[in-house]
């Protein structure tokens, strides 16, 4: 299940010339070298275009119009575009090389990701997971300094000739009075200020602390009581998408979040694909560290701007992600982690000044980031296992986090197991042709009964797209009603305005251009099915394969967490009818949202937490599936809807969908 | 017993005009603004100039030639130039500032110091205290990472499916499975290199571990075998002499040791002007900072090079100072140890980056203070401590450690006292006529007898002037043979070839010109025999308050450790002559020389004796002499050779020499 390309390669040893690039509707232009192709030279002119496959010319995301004939255009050999299209003038902008001075419109549908949604503030509001409602009975039996960072107001007994202990003595003493703390350190240039600063203020200050392995450094000293205004920052870096919540360090409450796509795409849609752009490409390592570090400051500048917080009070940041995600952000090569036997450079990470790895918060800020298990299983599974509770229970879960990667994590208070599995970007939106993510506008529900089609989109606006959920509905409709076959080919015979012939094949109109927000019919196609079904197996054969490797049936877990960024909603019913979840009764599911981001949460503001993550990461046991025979050939098995073993599937087969 | 001086201010509103300064021998050259001294000049120049007042224009040490006229020459002013020196030509660089070009040539005996002894290799021996001769047994208690910095070689098992460990868990697995580590940090640039290194040394490595409050951090990966290659440095920061010690911090040897003056001199000679001088002109602690941060720079340069070991391989430098002079390293605002209540920023001081402090070894290498116990009594006294072992012992024992400030330490292993007085440069060969550091060419030891005089100088060159241990003895000479009244002033009554009048007074010369090392007189003056004995009441004074504090007599001291920089040598029992030392049996003296940096070295060495020098630190109560009324009756009562009150010093009276 990994998709693999080569890095480009250009020519070398012919003479360079270079050429401008203006971007239409906000000219934005790129000075590049010949050759560089329009998706590249977007990326260096800041301008965001769609683009989920990585610039492999299989997604059509990327579909631009140009002026001036020099440009080399290759996308007729792509199928991906209409007829209509090509006549109309698009291209593909990843595959097109620049040959000279080129004006390029972006059509809203392949800037709204990037421009139109999340620019216009389309916070995404995500489930809260059960561990946070449990969270502040936690929460007092842990000392005052549990978030990553606090903030504390001492009003300090002036010195005299005999309380004359050092300025620093004199803060320690205090911060000892009230809390028992093994080992206190300091930063040089702290202390530098520290004399002047004390005076000034009358000895009323506000220390800023931030966690150290056994203790507590002080981070920061300012005048007077300021000890009210103190965020972090919990961030999710998925491979597709980046979601940040701005935290209330203080109150431990979420004051906002955003969300969007990882820049990195543009070196590769999958984690194995951007490691080999990392470790096969000369200076490879830099261009994607920059890219989520851009993400990542990008969003936290758009949170404290509308939200009306000092960039100065953000002092932490904690930030999950999967192995390949976190090593890229810290600047770690990722190289190793993709070659037997699959040794990442780090799976704990020290905590860290985030002005060190380049994110923008209080200078004197810090950065953690979860702790992972292995290669393929990271801090992002081990927040979920936070967020989840799994490993507080006697009961048996399972965690099933649906993203470009699958990772399965089962176990309880006594033992953890986990795996991971490429599951491809198609949940995420990506590799379908109208698909996007789960954000304003993108169609995120929809039934369907006597051929006719209900959509529901995120924010009630007009749809411009189908993200995951949308597609999962989709899908389970479409089957229930017999329009597909297990197979996922549709069924011609059936009498259905929607279903339409076009060049690429048989698709299924589920709104009119008419009636669309892009004026194009939003549609899914055979490919599209045939995608989503080879991501649904690839999580659905893992889970089963860490099942039955402890020895356990699906009948004998008690507790099912789903998890993704499907938004709020995922309908698990449709979930288990295309066979991407076990057919357990539906009151064991629950739908926790994006559970990285919960559990970074949690660990900001816990440091309880944080040392359970520790303790978890620790305990559990990763299996290895691409060395298990048994994984192959059961998801072969299950690329049928919703599996060549029925039996499986009572529940669905008990409606007599299929068969 | 403080010398204070106001910073000089330069006129404002002026047009600013340059003038070019050169100096020979060397042709230095400066440009400078109208007014700036010849002295000040030196300085921007990187020319050494003479001078121990810290350019007050009465230690005579900075005198020079001028050519042109173009300069004020306002060193009439100043007595302190003989007519002959005036007549030849001679000026006072301190108290000339430029007026246009102008050249400036530095006769030898103004730039000995900097040039002439130390650049030519002029290493100082210093005695071994007691406890560093116990040392080799404590240190088999400590475990394997008891110094500052430590280097150990891994070899590592090569990673496998079945051992699928991330790189740096393997490294911790492996420094774990031969030590009990609780705590183990690295920072984030050392990971970035990991992965790569580890594969390409074929799992063969060398890990520079630093010692941490709760650990150790992992400062440095190298490939293959290099931890037979690890050195520190151990400096004592005076406040006239800076002394460091290259130490092989595989064996604990010295290697090398090196001495030079402490470049502050230039912003004032003691710690009050200098903080003035920080304190009072606008940014005047940046060149404190980097005038003492120079001359370290430029000691372990020459330590690395003289001894051909490479500063990449010095990972550690443990310093210690008196509180103002830690604080001028660190860059820290000593404003408020001046000013009543007392209050340093810090006594502790946090592990630091060396190159955090500006001081160049390995990048990655540390920098450690001393713990010090309050605003005058710093970390050297702390160290000293440690050297002579006085919190070891159950007898009651006394230190005195005698530079430009005199500290003193009174106790046994339950209980330690201490106070400082200020002591003035005396003893360090400043303020007086001839006087000079311990290095060689300075007279280190004299004996007076019917007349006759024999002088001994450091490394048997030719005279060039007198050390402080010189001084101890000349003037125990001098009153032992009645040639001065125990007021000091010269017996003219007697018939002596050697005692001249000059126009500055009379002065009993040592070292007539002919002999001398410089061509000229080498001699004392009434002022600086009125100055010495300032310097030892202030001592003595200290001494006996200390010791009546806790309701002793000097008898019940059973130990007395005397520590000074003075070279290898002391005269106790003319120290006991003029009244410097109590008048108690030789057997109970130990002199220990710097104790200081034999102090710095053990706790570079040993993490046991640093974590030791804390409890000591906060174990010391200090008593603060400016507050007591004893202490000014005292310094008065001692103002007489040896001291008004005969009685206290029997054994001198005994020699029927006074009275």
């Amino acid at each position: 299940m990994e998709f693999k390309r080569k890095p480009k390669k250009r020519g070398k040893g012919k003479a360079t010339k270079f050429f401008e690039v203006v971007y239409l509707p906000d000219e934005k232009k790129a000075t590049i070298e010949k050759g560089v192709t329009l998706l590249e030279a977007a990326g260096i002119a800041g301008v965001h275009i769609n683009n989920v496959c990585g610039g492999q010319g299989v997604c059509g995301k990327c579909k631009v119009k140009i002026s001036g004939s020099t440009v080399a255009d290759r996308s007729k050999y792509f199928s991906i575009l209409s007829k209509e299209e090509l006549q109309e003038g698009y291209i593909l902008a990843c595959q097109t090389p620049v040959e000279g001075n080129v004006e390029v419109e972006i059509p809203p549908e392949s800037r709204m990701e990037g421009e139109q949604i999340l620019t216009e503030g389309g916070a995404v509001a995500y489930s809260e997971p059960a561990y946070v409602e449990r969270h502040p009975q936690e929460e007092a039996k842990v000392p005052f300094y549990s978030p990553l960072t606090s903030k504390v107001y001492l009003q300090l007994p002036h010195p005299s000739l005999k309380d004359n202990l050092s300025d620093l003595d004199r803060i320690y003493r205090e911060l000892r009075r009230k809390w028992d703390i093994p080992v206190l350190d300091i930063d040089l240039d702290v202390i530098q200020r520290l004399a002047r600063l004390l005076r000034q203020s009358d000895w009323k200050i506000t220390v800023t602390l931030g966690r150290e392995p056994q203790g507590l450094r002080i981070l920061q000293v300012e005048p007077g009581d300021t000890s009210k205004k103190n965020f972090g920052v919990a961030v999710d870096v998925g491979t597709t998408t980046v979601v940040v919540q701005l935290v209330n360090l203080v109150t431990g409450q979420v004051v906002a979040s955003y969300a969007s796509h990882n820049s990195q795409i543009r070196y590769g849609e999958d984690v194995i694909s951007r490691m080999i752009y990392a470790c096969d490409t000369a200076n490879g390592l830099g261009p994607l560290n920059q890219a989520v570090i851009g993400n990542i400051n990008e969003l936290i500048q758009r949170l404290v701007r509308s939200e009306g917080v000092s960039l100065e009070d953000v002092t932490a940041i904690l930030v999950a992600g999967n192995t390949t995600m976190t090593h890229l952000l810290l600047g770690l090569e990722p190289c190793f982690i993709r070659l037997e036997p699959y040794i990442p450079t780090a799976d704990t990470f020290p905590v860290l000044k985030a002005a060190e790895a380049g994110i923008r918060i209080n200078p004197y800020g810090l950065l953690a980031c979860m702790p992972g298990v292995s290669s393929y299983v990271g801090g992002d599974i081990t927040a979920g296992v936070l967020a989840s509770g799994i490993d507080d229970s006697s009961h048996q879960s399972i965690l099933i986090d649906i993203g470009t990667n699958g990772e399965i994590v089962l176990g309880n208070n006594e033992w953890l197991v986990c795996c991971s599995a490429s599951a491809g970007p198609a949940f995420e939106g990506g590799g379908t042709k109208c698909g996007m993510r789960a954000v304003e506008g993108a169609i995120q529900s929809a039934s369907i009964s006597d051929g006719q089609v209900e959509v529901s989109t995120i924010g009630g606006a007009k749809p411009l797209g189908i993200c995951g959920s949308g597609f999962i509905d989709i899908i389970g409709g479409l089957f229930e009603n017999a329009l597909i076959h297990p197979d996922g080919k549709f069924d011609m015979d059936q009498a259905n305005g929607r279903l339409k012939k076009t060049e690429e094949g048989v698709e299924f109109v589920l709104v009119f251009g008419k009636e669309s927000g892009t004026g194009k019919d939003i549609a899914v196609t055979e490919f599209d099915i045939s995608n989503l079904i080879k991501s649904k197996a690839a999580v659905f054969a893992a889970a089963r394969v860490l099942v039955r490797s402890v020895g356990l049936d699906f009948s004998a877990i008690d507790r099912v967490f789903v998890a993704g960024g499907f938004g709020n909603y995922l309908n698990i019913e449709k979930a288990i009818t295309i066979g991407l979840l076990p057919d357990l009764p539906l009151d064991r599911f629950q739908f926790i949202g994006n559970s990285s981001v919960a559990g970074a949460r949690i660990a900001l503001v816990s440091n309880h937490a944080f040392e359970k993550a520790e303790t978890v990461a620790k305990k559990m046991t990763y299996f290895e599936l691409s060395v298990r025979t048994d994984f192959m050939d059961e998801f072969i098995a299950a690329l049928f809807l919703p599996h060549t073993n029925q039996k499986l599937f009572p529940t669905v087969m008990g409606r007599g969908i299929a068969g």
